[in-house]
């Protein structure tokens, strides 16, 4: 019946990490300074959440226009976290479900890292998830609530949790108090012309060299591509 | 079946002493005059209960924005009450609740209360158990209600009990009339400028110690640290 | 099954009388002369309903602010109403019942005190009862229609009912028209300086001398208060 | 013409000290411990303006139930801060105004306070001076603009100045943003029962003594009243 | 020019005395022991404007549906409290007034009344003074917050005035706020057929001898006729 | 006539750069390492302004919550920019101006800025200029559409500019598009607990140095502060 189906795929909730790397497909490039700051911001947060004294939760949105890289983002940092449990939430898995459904599949996701003593759990695409429609507006209130809830859960001691949410609508985020959750934002952006003009003339490579963060088991195939590697 | 396995979990509801631990677990600081004086009105409302003559039940709603330390302030509040029966209502022991079985549970905890002498309830995060969204507005009124009824519930003769509740969106408070509920409201915020000079300065220090007050297990290593005293 | 087990803890619906006591546990003072005119009107009324020649049904709507002592007030007037059957029916006892168990344990409560020849039942907390949210607003009609309906209806010949109901909201009484449901209303409300300068002075004290009401069992033990005499 | 008309009565516009008394004609009182620590918050308020290093702003939300003792309070602090400049703003100043013609006043207010070394300006009832109506709600946006930026206008070098400000319709104050424009906000209550039955039993008298805070011309006369000792 | 117009017409602004009379042209009878209380608290309040040591302003609303008896009673405690400047700002004064004129007139039967020892303002039918309309609602907000200072406006020194207004909507007082304005409400009722039986048997008579209160002038001539006299 | 008289008064628009000291009164801070990068930020877009071959203007918008040091840090980048014109554009100017003097106003101060080399305009709380109230909303669009066109206008040839802006509503800045009108965006945020503790233990200090930039004429007298740095 439904409550036995139910238990046998939850354990298959939350994308594993070899989905990542779909995200990643095209490899990682540093256009720009201010996505430099970014990587750097992320590396930052993750050792954070590994060494903090005061703290075992730290959770970051990543909001920024379609298509800047929000996703690509998160997924390098999670990769490169090389935390031992390491999940994407992602809308996809729950097409067709129902709230509650959705609810439970979402939650056990964070159950299974509460059990891991490093985790990182990245939430894409928060406007999708809370099935997010502009006209009305409307959206699913039991999904947002119970988002927030776990967001703000700390997890039990000797457990430590980098979550990373991907939005593109911050002006909802904003509206839905759902900003006000995270400890920290970083907003990505399309590269403006003056950066393309650098980036060509190689000015971005001088002043900072573009850098490649592949991940780990990648890194040693890719040396010797020039100066933008593919992960 | 269902009415039986709810009835077997319902007196695991109302998260034990030992969770609160876990809100504090970085230790408790007093920044400044301000934040020393809300712990001062915190112990004066544990003595009231403790003695008053009048009155068994007294309520305070401690609102702040987010980040504030408002679970910290009343976590500290309800440790320090040593009253034998203390218990936090915590939107994440609901996730995936129905809002009758939410209701139930959190019923079940006052019921509980009334049985001892001494009690203190936290309800944590009001605004994320009536699942309130800013945009419709939208909120469980089942659960305003059961909350609003709970909260001036006066225990029974020789029952004592004391309501700490937290919430960040004060304005919604007030226009859900939950404010006029509480007897009492203490409001967190964010230290001024002008307090971190003062507290840099050591001017805290010297005008009003700069205490810590540690959790219980991390009280006596505490002990050794700059500036900052154990209460 | 549900009908029958509803139908049997049905006759424990509407607090009994020892409950008015809890709720007068402070005792009750007159601290000004609008609180004596208030007492004396409520005496009034309970003289009518015992001895009206034409009408057999007396409602009172007691509003006021938050904490001005409308339930203190109705409690007072069905203790020393000293009629037979007293009951108060208050938010608390239904806590998680849906609108239709509400409705009939309200219900109930009426059917049994037309049984009764002298019966006064206290309706404590309209707003709270009809589960009215400001925002929306919300609140169950189906529970205000079965009010104003109970309100009006008139006992059988041979029994005779005061009906004491208190709320906090005035204006939306107004709105939905519950006001005009009752035969007359009171109002509670804070002192005013004044009147509390009054108090210090002596000033009540000797013109009206301010008096105590306890609860009988704390009668004995109040009479050597100062300044304030038993009733 | 009406420009020099107007340049002749501005420097009437803001009531003068001798306003304060009348807003404390009946004397002031210390009924309860919250209002004590009220009164102690002013001066330390007075104190900080006078002497802080770092600001030569403070301002002041006095926020609470009409009648609560909000411009009491404020002309109290006035007149005790005993500062060479003080000045109510007071909404009965300005019927009949056109909406410019009162931001002028209000403005030239401001700027005559910035000419003297230490001032106290107290704006009175700031719903009425928006001419705030709940229906609508309506409101004089442009006065609305002109109080949020002079209220956070910070005095030239070497001027110092405290902003007392009451209202009593705190939600409306949340929503319209102007609470935030405030340093520190006070709440002013109704007197409990509890409370009123303490300083009957003589309670506050000796844990912390009434006090009565006369105004200077009915000092004399004060002196012998009952339990009631001068400040 | 019209400014000099607007100076002559003033001083004739507010119906005088005269007026009243005309408002209780068919006699006051007193129908009902709910309306002698009226009349009694309203000789109360007199009384208390005249003689109290710490305040020297009362204000009173008289509601109740229309037909009441609002406006005669409001009349009848005016002509009987024998202050020197009694007014009345009614409606029909007004007609065809813009908004500041009206305003301005207002204002100067308060300035008027400020400078008499005693005086007596009635503010008759409040809805209709800020021009009321239920669709929208409409109403002119600028006499709303005209009569809302000038209502609460204490007056100076040596002056003392007591305020009577008349509204037969007591929910849009009650949501504008109106309400909160005034010192003490009075609440006019039609009579119940109960009350009216009691009349007609002599009931009244009995209990609580009907009285005629005649104005002064024709208190003599009056004596004679039976139980209720015509004025 | 009108025209004149404002062609008179215009040249004093716009704060000059000793008003900016007045906002750097108490010394600037560098509390945390997210503050440091901030401030470095802000280096690097004076330095872009001054040297970048292919624009001549550069706008940023620092956003945060009300008292984060918004107007601080637009502040100090604009004095250490050393720009020849360096500008304050802040609402306080404007008091009782109508919407269109505001607009020729502001528009005066970016064409003073277009006839100097370097330029520096800082726009201080954006909200405040366009008059925005939360209920409605509230704004004068004329302001708004004022400021995106001049925040937008590039100067002429070898002219340059740096453009600072403030505000603290970040959703609003979102939802009326002004946020997209600029190049990059700066949030500045209360410290959160964490990292108060670490600036008490002096982590802080040792890992980046808490630094203190003082206002030209206080330097001296600070160097001897303790822990706390010039720059
Ligand atoms: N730094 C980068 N280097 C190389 N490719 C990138 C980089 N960032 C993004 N991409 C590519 O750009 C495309 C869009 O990126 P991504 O899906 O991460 O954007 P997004 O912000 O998550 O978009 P959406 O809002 O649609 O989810 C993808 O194909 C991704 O691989
Ligand atoms: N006085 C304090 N001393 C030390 N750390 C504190 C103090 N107050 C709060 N903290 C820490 O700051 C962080 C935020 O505090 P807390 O969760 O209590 O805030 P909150 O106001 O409840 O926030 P939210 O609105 O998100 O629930 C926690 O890590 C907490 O341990
Ligand atoms: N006349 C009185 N003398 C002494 N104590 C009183 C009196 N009236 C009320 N109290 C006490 O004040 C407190 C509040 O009174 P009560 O609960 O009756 O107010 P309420 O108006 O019903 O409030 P709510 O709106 O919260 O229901 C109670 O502790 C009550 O015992
Ligand atoms: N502490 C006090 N001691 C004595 N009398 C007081 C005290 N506080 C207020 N009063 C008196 O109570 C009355 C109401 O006080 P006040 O006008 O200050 O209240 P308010 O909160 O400003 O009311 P409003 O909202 O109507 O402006 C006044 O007559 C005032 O003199
Ligand atoms: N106590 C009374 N004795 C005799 N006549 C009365 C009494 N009260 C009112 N009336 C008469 O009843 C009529 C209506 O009274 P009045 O105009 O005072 O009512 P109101 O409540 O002011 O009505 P409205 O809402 O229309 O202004 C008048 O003719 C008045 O003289
Ligand atoms: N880095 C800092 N070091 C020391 N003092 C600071 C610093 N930043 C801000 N301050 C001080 O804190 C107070 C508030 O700062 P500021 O006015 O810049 O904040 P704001 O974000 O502009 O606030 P608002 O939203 O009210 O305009 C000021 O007194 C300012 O001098
Ligand atoms: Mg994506
Ligand atoms: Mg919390
Ligand atoms: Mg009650
Ligand atoms: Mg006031
Ligand atoms: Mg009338
Ligand atoms: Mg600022």
């Amino acid at each position: 019946d439904f409550e036995n189906a139910l238990l046998e795929i939850e354990p298959a909730f939350g994308m594993p990490k070899e989905h990542f790397e779909r995200c990643l497909f095209g490899g990682f490039y540093i256009f720009s300074e201010r996505m430099e700051h970014l990587v750097k911001a992320g590396n930052l947060f993750c050792e954070q959440v590994r060494t903090s004294e005061r703290t075992n939760l730290f959770s970051v949105l990543i909001q920024g226009q379609p298509g800047t890289g929000k996703t690509a983002l998160a997924s390098k940092m999670a990769v490169e976290s090389d935390f031992p449990f390491v999940r994407m939430i992602s809308p996809e898995e729950y097409v067709g479900f129902s709230e509650a459904s959705k609810c439970n599949a979402i939650a056990k996701v964070f159950d299974d890292a509460h059990k891991s003593p490093l985790s990182c759990i990245v939430i894409d695409n928060i406007e999708r998830l809370i099935e997010f429609a502009p006209i009305g507006p409307r959206f699913s209130n039991t999904i947002l609530q119970t988002l927030l809830v776990l967001i703000k859960q700390v997890p039990p001691k000797g457990r430590r949790l980098l979550i990373l949410a991907t939005c593109s609508m911050p002006e909802i985020m904003e509206s839905l108090d759902v900003r006000s959750a995270f400890h920290s934002v970083l907003s990505t952006s399309y590269l403006q012309h003056e950066e393309i003009v650098q980036l060509l003339k190689g000015h971005i490579e001088d002043a900072t060299p573009a850098k490649l963060y592949a991940s780990e088991q990648q890194r040693q195939s890719n040396r010797q591509r020039r100066r933008l590697f593919l992960q």
